[in-house]
């Protein structure tokens, strides 16, 4: 199989699948058929089928996929049987709030590190992780075998951060800073854009009244 | 036009034209061609006129787009022009930082409640809201025209409590907890499952690397 030929959309829904089999796996389940699997997640069996196709469709028997085995290859496939260290630059609360988050070290992503440029907050200690200043990050960086920073600092500073961290030797960005970055090609980068998300529901909500108003004049016109 | 054609691929990106937009107005530029977006945002002129044409095409004359007038219709899309009324439910960490987060309120997004059920965490003072328990939820969205809810809690507990905040007559739920809810029709969710981000740029990690390794090996074969 050549992984090039598949699409990021493809790729975004492997999580989806991750989660739900590890759930499948925590509750004991040890087979399911595309069909339960398409009820549970609410989407057709047949896209399930097509989406597993693209990795040599995981050896469906009649009865189904064996869940353990096909966790187990999905987290492969997203690179979840290798460890990763990581870096948060900005400590603010979004910053503490995912050093905080346990989730992502049971998935092998482990925070070594968390910076900031704000002196007061130097020394503070989040999970036996102690703040330092941005002057440490280079040295921190190769001594540390770090190879993905997140980003949790305001968009103004966040283009000029980044590109520091691919000198320094910095694989892949989380990127919550509300900008775009450009980074050179090998450097890989996951957007979080907190206001687009939000944007996106409030037109889902004003999509939807203006829906009903048109149908409830359709109806008294 | 009919708004119910537009698929969420297009929706999904309007935020981003509107970032752009806002930066371009920011800096004073009045107007702006398909071609000059489309070097900035590094998607072809031909997917932005596309995108545009979903909605009328926002008047494109010889010489480009009226960037102000682009800016204001795209945010009436996106429902910007309306107020929306949030609470948000789990004072940790995370519902801190959205909670400190100014530029929501800029949008239109004004966040008039937080609620958590740990007690050590209620009269807390965050941006002049104190945190409140759980209990007070039901009265305060009825008293507050509170449409939006931001859901901040462990997967445990964010199905049943997202169930009674339909109850309590919230449209909409923007979902930070790592579990996809079951809202009835009309009822908006927009997710933001941050471990899944997490595994996506895991997985450009991975790929990254097997590609260069299978072409190290054609060079050295």
């Amino acid at each position: 199989m050549d992984e090039k030929e598949i699409s990021q959309a493809v790729i975004s829904r492997l999580p989806r699948y991750y989660r739900y089999l590890g759930e499948l796996k925590f509750e004991g389940v040890e087979r399911i058929s595309s069909q339960e699997l398409s009820e549970l997640m609410k989407v057709t069996a047949s896209q399930i089928r097509q989406d597993f196709n693209n990795f040599g469709g995981f050896g469906q028997q009649g009865y189904g996929y064996n869940v353990e085995y096909l966790y187990q290859e999905i987290g492969k496939i997203l690179g979840l049987d290798k460890k990763h260290n990581l870096i948060i630059i900005g400590a603010g609360n979004l910053g503490q709030a995912l050093a905080n988050y346990m989730n992502f070290e049971r998935r092998g992503f482990i925070i070594r590190g968390l910076f900031d440029c704000n002196s007061r907050l130097h020394g503070t200690i989040i999970r036996d992780i102690e703040v330092q200043p941005m002057e440490k990050i280079k040295d921190f960086v190769k001594e540390n075998d770090i190879d993905i920073a997140v980003l949790t600092i305001p968009k103004a500073s966040a283009v000029d951060v980044a590109e520091q961290l691919v000198q320094y030797g910095i694989r892949a960005i989380w990127n919550f800073a509300h900008v775009d970055l450009n980074v050179p090609e090998g450097i890989q980068v996951e957007n979080v854009h907190l206001s687009d998300s939000l944007m996106r529901l409030s037109y889902n909500i004003n999509r939807y009244d203006s829906e009903l108003a048109k149908k409830n004049s359709a109806e008294n016109a």
